[in-house]
C-alpha cells in the first residue's frame, strides 16, 4: 500500500526556553491526532448524558472509553422522527451535550441525516407538500445553526436514489422528493444547510453505488448544489464487498474529484445474511450470534478494507457504523462483543490506527537543532527533558519550535 | 386491453355534392392510416436509391414493399462514422433520396442518432475537445437544417447513460462527454437540434433502463432540456423481457408524463443468446438461424409486447429494429427470413395493425344524414357510390362531410 500522500515531511529548528537552539540533544515525537478520520457510530455519547441510571451510564461510560481509544470522528442521530418525536419539542440538550462530550474528547462530529424519507415525523403528514418542504428548510436551519461550532460536518440528505420511489410505507419526505424531484429538493436542502453554516462540510450519503448514484450526482454537481463530500455506505451484512468492487467504486465516484468518506461500514463476525434479502431492514432474526471464525474473518476485512481506504488519495472518513454487537438489525456488526470485551476487529484497527499508521519516533537534533522526519498528518507533540511543543503537519513545513 | 384512449367518436353528417343530405344511404368507413407510429428500421430505403445494381434493387423493392404494408414510421441510419467517413463530405444525397421516398409513402421519418460514441468519425479524433464539441453542434445544426420538413423527428443523442465510461475504445464522443459531462453535453446537443428544427420532435435514447436513466431524464428536465420524447431500447436477443417488466419499465418512465418511443425493438426466432453476455455486440457467432418454435415463440412475443404498448397511453410509437434476418449480429431478428418469406410475427403484426387496430366499417345514414362511430385515430376515408371524403379522426368530432 502507498500511503505517501497521508504523510508530510518536517524540518524543524528546536529552540530552548532560552531561545538557544538546542544541539544534539534527543527528542521524541509523537502523533497525538489524525488528519484522516477515523469515525464511528456515537450515538452512545447522547445516551451517557440523558441516561439517568448510575449503573447503565457506566456501562456506556466504559464503552465510550474503549470508542475514544480508536476514534476521532463520530457520527450522532439527527433522524427527524426522533429528533423531534413530537412537533417543536426538539431533542436539543440531550444530542448537544452527547455533541460537546465528543468534543471535548478531541472528537469531530457529524450529523445524520437532515432529510431522510426513513425514521420520518409522522406529524409531518397532515401538511401538504408546500408545507413539508417549508418544515424540511425550517428544521436544518434551526440544528445547523443551533449546533454550530460543534457539529460542523452534516449528512444533508440520505439515500435521493430511491427517496421518491420509495413505497414501502408513505411518508412526508418521499412526498416532497416526487413533488419537487430529486434535483431541487436536494438543492434546497443543501442551500440552506450552507446557508446558514457556511464554513460546514456538507454530505451527500446513499447505498446505491450503481450508476444511478453517479448520474445524480453529476447532475447535482452541474446544477450547483454544494456538495463537499461524497457519501458512500457499506453495510455488508451480506458479505464483505472484495477488493475488486472496493476499487471499482472507488474509481467511479473519484471522478469528481470530490473527497470520499465511507459513512456507514459493516461488515459482520457472525453468519452472512442470504444475497436474496434485498431491503436489508428485511432480515428479522431471533438471535444472530458473534462467532469465532466470523470474528477472524471481519478482523481481516475490515483491515483489508480500512487499508485499501486509507491508500485512496481521496477518501478522508471511514466510519464503522456500529460500535457494538446487536445494535441495527440486531447484527453482529460491532467492534465489540455486547459483553463490551473486543473482537479481534478492534485490535486489528488499532493496530492499524494508533500503530502502523501512526508516527511515533525518537530522534536526535543536529549541531544546528534541526531534525527532520516524515509523518502522518495530523498534531505532533515534540518533547525533551521534560519541555515540549505542540505543532500540526498537514504539508511539508519547516519552522522553528521553542520547547517550554 | 383498454385501447378506448387509442380511439375517437366521429358523428358526421354526409352531404351529396348538391349539397343536399345523403339520408339513409350505405357507407364504407375505411381507416387509411394510423395516428400511432409502427416503426421499422428503413436503412433499405437509402440503399434502394443508392444501389445501381437492378437486380439488387429489385429484391431491396420488393421488400420495402412488404415493409410498407406494415409501417408509417421509419428510422433512417445517419451514424457520423458513415454518413460522414472523410470529413465534409456528408453522404446527404442517398439519404435524403431515402427519406423522400419513405415520404412519399406516407411514412415519417426520424433520423438516428445525431450524437452516439459507437459509429463515431474517426477523423474527429485529430481535434481538441472544444473542436470536437463544435464539429458536433455543427453537424447537427447541417443535418437538422438540411433535412427539416422531410426528417422531423431525431434520436438526438444515444446512449448517454454509459457514454462517458465507455471504455471499448476511444473516440471523439466519449471524450467530450467526459470532458463538458453528461448534462451540458445533452443540453447542448438538444438545444442545437431545437433551434435550428423548432417544430422537430426530438428524443432521447437509451437501453439503459436502470434508475441511472430516470435519473439522468430527471436532472436534465430540471435542466430545462428540451426533451420531446423518452426513447427506450429493447433488444431481447437474450429473451423477451416479459409482462412483468415491460410494465415496471413503463410505470417508471411513464413518471415524467412525457411520450414514450419503443426505439429499438428485438424479439428474435431462434436461439437466445446466453445470459452472461453484457455488450450484445460480443456475441460473434458464424450462424444464427430461425427456427420453426422460434418463429412461433416471436410471433407470440410480438403480439404480446405490441399489445401491452399499444395500450399504455404514453407510448406513441413502437419501433421492431431489423426487417429481416442477418441484420445486427446475424441474428434471427426479422419479421421477414432471410430469402424474404414472411414469418408468423409479420403476419402476426399485419393482424394488429391492419386487423384488430384498424377501423372499418359499413354504416347506413340515418334520416338526416347523420352517421356516427367510434375508430381507431388516424386518417380515413368515407365512400358510398364511387364518391369519397377523407378526414382526420384525432379527437372527437362532429362535423358535415361533402362527398365528391
Amino acid at each position: 500500500m502507498d500511503y505517501s500522500h497521508r504523510k508530510a515531511c518536517a524540518r524543524i529548528q528546536l529552540l530552548g526556553a532560552d531561545g538557544q537552539v538546542a544541539a544534539n540533544r534527543v527528542l521524541h515525537i509523537d502523533q497525538t491526532a489524525h488528519r484522516f478520520l477515523f469515525g464511528c457510530g456515537a450515538f452512545d455519547a447522547v445516551a451517557l448524558n440523558a441516561v439517568p441510571d448510575e449503573k447503565i451510564r457506566a456501562t456506556l461510560e466504559a464503552r465510550m472509553q474503549k470508542w475514544c481509544r480508536l476514534f476521532n470522528y463520530g457520527t450522532l442521530p439527527f433522524y427527524w422522527g426522533r429528533y423531534e418525536p413530537e412537533e417543536g419539542h426538539p431533542a436539543f440538550e440531550p444530542t448537544m451535550a452527547g455533541a460537546k462530550w465528543l468534543q471535548a474528547r478531541g472528537v469531530r462530529v457529524k450529523g445524520h441525516p437532515l432529510c431522510w424519507h426513513t425514521v420520518c415525523a409522522p406529524w409531518l403528514m397532515k401538511y401538504t407538500n408546500a408545507e413539508i418542504l417549508d418544515k424540511q428548510l425550517k428544521r436544518i436551519e434551526r440544528e445547523v445553526s443551533a449546533f454550530r461550532g460543534v457539529v460542523d460536518l452534516w449528512d444533508v440528505i440520505n439515500e435521493v436514489v430511491i427517496m421518491p420511489v420509495f413505497d414501502k410505507y408513505d411518508n412526508a419526505v418521499t412526498r416532497i422528493c416526487r413533488e419537487y424531484g430529486r434535483f431541487e429538493l436536494v438543492r434546497r436542502v443543501f442551500e440552506t444547510a450552507k446557508q446558514f453554516n457556511p464554513s460546514s462540510t456538507l454530505l451527500i450519503n446513499d447505498f446505491n453505488t450503481s450508476p444511478a448514484y453517479e448520474i445524480l450526482i453529476e447532475g447535482l454537481l452541474d446544477k450547483g448544489v454544494p456538495i463537499d463530500v461524497i457519501g458512500i455506505q457499506s453495510h455488508q451484512h451480506q458479505g464483505y464487498w472484495g477488493k475488486e468492487k472496493l476499487y471499482e467504486v472507488l474509481e467511479r465516484f473519484s471522478r469528481f474529484g470530490l473527497p470520499i468518506h465511507f459513512t456507514e461500514n459493516t461488515l459482520i463476525s457472525g453468519d452472512l445474511m442470504p444475497a436474496h434479502i434485498v431491503d436489508l431492514n428485511d432480515w428479522q432474526v431471533s438471535s444472530w450470534p458473534s462467532t469465532p471464525e466470523g470474528e477472524e474473518r471481519q478482523a481481516r476485512e475490515v483491515s483489508e478494507m480500512y487499508s485499501i481506504l486509507f491508500a485512496h488519495p481521496l477518501v478522508e472518513a471511514v466510519t464503522t457504523w456500529d460500535f457494538i454487537d446487536g445494535c441495527w438489525l440486531g447484527a453482529p456488526s460491532g467492534l465489540l462483543r455486547k459483553d463490551g470485551s473486543e473482537k479481534p476487529a478492534y485490535r486489528a484497527l488499532e493496530g492499524l490506527i494508533h500503530g502502523e499508521w501512526e508516527t511515533h519516533q525518537t530522534l536526535m537534533s543536529d549541531a544546528q537543532g534541526y531534525v527532520c522526519f516524515e509523518g502522518f498528518k495530523g498534531d505532533y507533540r515534540l518533547s525533551m527533558d521534560g519541555r515540549a511543543a505542540d505543532f500540526r503537519l498537514l504539508g511539508n513545513v519547516n519552522t522553528q519550535l521553542t520547547l517550554l
